[in-house]
């Protein structure tokens, strides 16, 4: 994860936490904030528990994760009796994350961690959302205008536009410019450095050049515009 | 692994995999053709299993095992059974590989896996060289060419000739302009800064500056030309 | 660790080690003389072990354990016995020391390793010193000079000057022509981008650029001076 990178965090836990066991503690750090009034959390999204800065690190693994009102809950890390004796202010991975999520795998409920601030999924996404909104995609008369969330080690540009958005037949997509024509299914059904989209294994639309790199050779960053015309 | 290298990948299964205790199932995706024609493999090398695409990443590995002909196979993995329910064309490593090594290393037999398309040793390697031959150094009256087939990290450029075509005494290696005259031991025989050659820990003839990064220095890539005169 | 860094090796070691259990094993190689003259070495320090090259890389971690002067030793390692059968010139890692260290962790006592060269604390620091001493900061008549002895990865610049050097209050912290007055307890404390004084999570003093990186933006390197006046 890029330093201090809190979006390139978030989206590496929504597309790895899901596939953990029922019962993992994910222990995420991405802490800009250390130290400071940001608040650290431990939550429950169903049957995983998550333990970070309330900085909208999971806000994104939160959609990938089945809504039971009921298996959601949001605690404002409070009880020291659970963090190491000294807490240092810059490396509370170290002294408050990591021993916090060490009890909470041995059994400690999560209620004993500290304050209770968000028993259901709306509430939890209430508390989530405050830090961090995921931007939305806005609906077009023919289709939907998006942005790039995300950059992978390859350079595909990931965008927050769902599979359900893009019609099947020849939409156009639009990014930096440049204009692509079709969704193809794999990267290896346009030629190698040719420019193509399709819909990635996260299960959104994504900007890729075949065994090359789509954000160096569109000069594309995160938050730049993506239009799909079906 | 440098992305879409599967010369890479391959070269780090040769060094890695045979340490592994045996019945080591290997996950090993370097998979520039995910989704298309290639297939979908998983081997058996003497007490090893590997998992992963057919694209050339398990031709280097299998010369790191001792041959015997009845402990080699290959697999094209088509039992769906053993794969995620959903499987997406752009992530078989999530979705086919590692189920099926899951599934290997809790003892379901190769072959329930899909249709063995290599019994022994000599069909297995005619199947991997199929798609990757490995380069082989020629002989000259003197010596032998061959080529740098990987740069590590710290910029050695390891080359496609074993120690044995090396004479003891002053051999010249020639590479990129340059001429090494004899192999060290180690690389604290020269002075820091200083080019040297000499037999890798995988058995193959190195190309090395002290304590510097000789891919940089010398200008070097995968592929350049490598020529010993014993 | 950069290649052939023993510094940020050993750096790495002083902030990790501790926190692993009682009775952990540490194999650390970072070995630029491999194969030459220098020590193979395993090294008990309080109720850890470690075992690695004879160039200083243990030299800090020692600093982070309490000192109890019968729990301290080192010892040559020269029975090969515990090695591989096939030792490289240049891969001591996978050769004597992982071997070693599994050797180690099942059991088997440190004295059977080789010859034991230091029976106590004041020995052990006398051999490991002899190496590669971390350099000390010099009292001055109002504070400290001393230098940068580790950039990590998010450009953090840490010094070799310990918290109770540095006054409270408003002390002055001069490095590469810039002036710093006053130390932070957190990176928040201060506006994005701006160059920060703060006693990092290894209890030394430390320069840093909020959400930025303060060894770029300062040209500064290991070794540089940093100069505290209280």
């Amino acid at each position: 994860i890029p330093p201090q990178d809190v979006r390139a965090g978030a989206f590496a836990l929504l597309n790895a936490a899901p596939y953990f066991p029922p019962g993992t503690v994910h222990v995420a750090v991405v802490d800009p904030g250390v130290g400071s009034a940001r608040r650290p959390l431990a939550l429950q999204l169903d049957t995983h528990f998550f333990v970070g800065p309330d900085n909208g690190l999971f806000n994104f693994p939160m959609g990938a994760f089945p809504i039971d009102p009921s298996a959601f809950a949001v605690v404002h890390l409070t009880n020291r009796k659970f963090w190491r004796r000294d807490v240092s202010h810059t490396f509370h991975g170290r002294d408050i994350f990591a021993p916090v999520a060490a009890h909470l795998s041995l059994g400690v409920p999560l209620a004993e961690l500290g304050d209770v601030i968000a028993r259901n999924a709306t509430d939890v996404r209430r508390v989530l959302a405050a830090t961090f909104a995921l931007p939305s995609p806005k609906d077009t008369r023919d289709g939907a205008v998006g942005e790039v969330i995300h950059i992978d080690r390859f350079g595909n540009c990931i965008t927050n536009i769902r599979a359900w958005r893009v019609a099947d037949g020849q939409p156009v997509i639009a990014i930096a410019g440049r204009r692509i024509v079709g969704v193809r299914q794999t990267y290896a059904e346009v030629e190698r450095g040719e420019l193509l989209a399709l819909i990635g294994s996260s299960g959104y639309l994504e900007i890729a050049v075949r065994e090359g790199n789509a954000a160096q050779t569109l000069g594309v960053n995160v938050g730049d515009e993506v239009r799909v015309v079906n």
